[in-house]
């Protein structure tokens, strides 16, 4: 077993880069542990327009690479093992990749989260091209356009509602015969004059040359369908947390989103989290890399013996 | 009076831009108010190392271009007018500026902190060269090198703490005779081998050409001086927030730090607070970024009516 590890980081995303970094930087030994590429949700990002200091257009690949530099800068190494079961141990944990097993003194779990996808041919063509999981990222571009927003659930009526005040005009598309939405948030969608609700309704095409252009929709109970133009799609049907590794370990909410304190540490002494895997307000790059750094400083005090509870 | 503002910005740093832009990418009017120059504590620093995605090395006063650029480009105003008072009003606040008054729904507080100077010759000129404020910004840059810290609270046995774990030789130095830091604080830095605590004493003169190289220490009670070769000197004697202009509006700490919940509400239904005005866990760029996002976000909810208390 390799030991002599202070700080073990799950993830390569912008979450787990942060983490590496403050934590080289504090003076801990720290390993990033990624079996993918360095970059996260930057890599199926076209342009990064909403993070301050970066200048707007920068491509998601670009910043990924960027990420990378910053590795490579602060000379931290990335293993490229799998990991597959998280052991705690007396002073710190164990992580066993395929092909070894790791101590270390803490470990951040920075594994990011997975968008639920329709599963339809062009979805992912069109991604960054008017295909979106994420109004409060994209949004913007969208101003004074149609955008279609699919789901029915708290965060579909939440980006709903977010590009009413944006955009021309909102179609919610949702393939119950009601809302499962807070009562409030389905209040407030239907006093707004610009959205439009099509329920018992699916996506059934995505169509669009270098943009999306229009998607067919079909009404499940009655078989017809309908063609709706549109510049956007926004895809809201649900977003699951990689954390399934640490299920039984830490404490986490109903959907499997790791819970923390304001230092980003967990239920478990030797374990921080931070990005789209945590329970947070609000998902969005800067405060993933934001509560990297927390995380990662968070940790190197308890690691060195002078960690303030606050 | 002007009225029609959504939103007012009381701060040009990159938590108040970060904010700016969030709620102008969300519809929102908002409008910044910063007497001085846009960037901050940005304009204090030689180099920004540690915000991820933004190259090592960038020049703190370039970041803050590009912060001014941000705005150009979400074209978000900016005021110039200094705010003498703020008023609470039924259904949000009142700014008054010293040629207006100024409406808004909302109102976010991102007016920064002041770090105590010790107002020494080549303090400020040697800042960003071997002076500084803050060890968790700087103190990679002086691995295995000796270093200076002035203080005796928690703040500076923290600074103290985390130096000696980077770097060769810690020197505190405190005017009293005894530090003032948590008991804990004081019993761990006694146990490090590299750090020599210096006491009844402050310092007198900072020397060097492009960078620190010697500080001069006088012993108050004896009168003695001496002379320290150091590379780096952290002056951590306290921090104030720009904070006077909300007492009796908003909650705040002992310090005047004003205290938010995790979505940087405040104690006040139309106001919100990031940025280091705020009480939090770690004080740098990146969090004061993401607080920024978080806080405008937070704001619209309010503000366009759907805030969900968290």
């Amino acid at each position: 077993m390799n030991s002599a590890i202070d700080l073990i980081v799950m993830g390569g995303g912008i979450a787990g880069v942060s983490a590496a970094m403050y934590a080289k930087r504090a003076g801990l030994k720290a390993v990033i542990f990624e079996p993918g590429v360095i970059g996260g949700q930057l890599l199926f990002m076209e342009n990064v327009d909403n993070f301050p200091g970066v200048a707007m257009g920068t491509k998601g690949r670009d910043f990924a690479l960027r990420l990378e530099q910053t590795l490579r800068d602060f000379e931290i190494k990335v293993n490229r093992e799998a990991i597959r079961e998280i052991r705690l141990q007396k002073n710190g944990v164990e992580v066993v990749g395929n092909d070894s097993a790791y101590a270390a003194s803490g470990l951040i779990v920075a594994t990011g989260a997975s968008f639920k996808k329709l599963g339809l041919n062009n979805e992912e063509r069109l991604l960054g091209r008017g295909v979106s999981y994420c109004a409060i990222c994209d949004g913007f571009f969208f101003k004074n356009k149609d955008v279609a927003v699919v789901g029915g659930g708290n965060s579909a009526v939440e980006e709903a509602l977010y590009l009413a005040n944006l955009c021309r005009k909102v179609t919610l598309i949702h393939r119950k015969s009601s809302l499962r939405a807070l009562d409030y948030l389905q209040e407030e969608i239907r006093t707004l004059p610009n959205v439009e609700i099509i329920f018992n309704s699916t996506i059934k095409e995505i169509k669009g040359g270098d943009f999306l252009e229009q998607i067919v929709i079909e009404n499940v109970t009655e078989g017809r369908t309908q063609t709706l133009r549109c510049n956007g799609m926004f895809i809201a049907i649900g977003v699951s947390p990689n954390t399934e590794l640490l299920k039984n370990i830490v404490s986490a909410d109903e959907n499997g989103f790791i819970t923390t304190n304001e230092e980003m540490k967990t239920s478990c002494d030797y374990i921080w989290s931070c990005g789209d895997c945590r329970k947070r307000p609000l998902r969005q790059l800067i405060t993933a890399a934001s509560e990297g750094a927390i995380a990662a400083v968070s940790a190197y005090k308890h690691i060195k013996g002078h960690y303030i509870s606050s």
